[in-house]
């Protein structure tokens, strides 16, 4: 009998036009067309893959979502990426594959994610950045008040008010370990790395920072939300297209300090 | 009898499903998207406007497009960017609107240009550029030769070697002031200012540039295409997905030392 191996895959791509990561009935995900490749690729009709973030929502990229899936192919490890690629559309692309141990399980192993989510700030729309920064026109922002929102974010927090409703997590209870807002021409990027997110709650921060940058929300409201747990007291979900799965971590755990 | 005021407009615009700039029987431009849009705010049937660059090719993008048009319309000049922008497509916006004298022609007063050429170089195609860098995998790139290339190319000189035919300037000198090669992240990109530029002049250079970095071409070759303008000389016209026009000066014209 043919030796099983555990492939690990990190891929990106641009989720514009896709229901979202994971296989649906009404729309064609990211995962469909992944595994359509792989079947092409080892012939096998029931391969399945598994996600580190699989219930991403419509429009929404990653430059480092990481799947794995089991196979008695024998394709060599580091010809994955061109054989999958030749077979995936331009808008998927496969960047890394590693053999890995029987027990990785793509989503039960990870022990951290990073997202970024990114606010084109100008009076202006602007078409080259459009599939992949939220427009925000005005009232202008004040960063360095952003900047104090985030931190009061970063720890160990129930994030209760920081979710939408629909996520299947047993606690709220979240580590975040590290929320930076910088800003690079028109572009502002919040980059949130935490133990792992509830539904929608990188949207619903990126929501509540932009917020207190307006001045509509203060560094008060996001302590109550904190504290509270009232889902009022957070900022609006922004739009997926801002949001991007950036890397996924699969080392120690961050310390629950 | 109305005021006629000539309006200048810098525009932005994502290229990618368009048919160029300028109007053609076959297939949509940005030229008819955006004079469609000015047609419906001032009510005028015939409305045609200048470019500062008409003949950009399918698929080229702009950060920094310049038009003029002339109109008895009395809509307050900080207006028209608002008032277009609302009617044009997502993948097209106005960003600036100036009153300028009846004598500006967004194409004859332009007294240089700045093009960006983006080259991604990595080992895998990147989702997330795809629609705005040309995607290099190998041979590996030698970044300080290709800064010794573009140097040759900067001054006044015939560049009858890096032209396509269809153009119709009468002369092939040019005064390039600028060509810088930065690299930021995995993308590569090319700066070229000149006083002008001959048709498909950008993405030849580009082309000549990478393939000094990759070793195809020496520092020579260069030389060589400069000084007998023979096109097999120079590289290969890269695609225009990669480039995009930054920038059109109406100051006084570069010297021409």
């Amino acid at each position: 009998m043919a030796t099983l191996r555990n492939i690990k895959l990190t891929l990106a791509y641009d989720g514009t036009r896709y229901a979202g990561f994971q296989r649906q009935p009404n729309g064609v995900t990211i995962q469909e067309k992944l595994e359509e490749a792989l079947r092409r690729v080892t012939g096998v009709d029931d391969l399945t893959i598994a996600a580190a973030s699989g219930r991403t929502d419509a429009g929404v990229h990653a430059r480092g979502q990481v799947v794995n899936f089991v196979t008695a192919a024998t394709v060599p490890t580091n010809r994955w990426p061109h054989a999958l690629n030749g077979l995936l559309p331009a808008d998927i692309a496969v960047w890394r594959a590693e053999e890995v141990s029987p027990e990785f399980h793509a989503r039960f192993s990870a022990t951290g994610k990073r997202y970024r989510y990114t606010i084109q700030h100008g009076p202006f729309r602007a078409p080259l950045t459009r599939l992949y920064a939220y427009h925000h026109a005005h009232p202008p922002l004040n960063l360095p008040r952003m900047r104090e929102a985030a931190a009061l974010l970063v720890g160990r927090h129930d994030f209760a008010a920081f979710r939408s409703t629909g996520g299947a997590a047993k606690t709220s209870v979240r580590t975040v370990t590290g929320l930076e807002v910088t800003q690079v021409g028109d572009l502002i990027h919040m980059d949130a790395s935490a133990d792992g997110f509830l539904y929608n709650m990188v949207r619903i921060i990126a929501g509540t920072v932009l917020e207190v940058g307006t001045g509509k929300r203060s560094l008060d409201d996001v302590q109550k939300a904190l504290q509270t747990g009232e889902r009022t007291l957070a900022g609006r979900t922004l739009p997926p297209h801002g949001l991007c799965l950036e890397e996924v971590d699969y080392g120690p755990p961050p310390s629950r300090a």
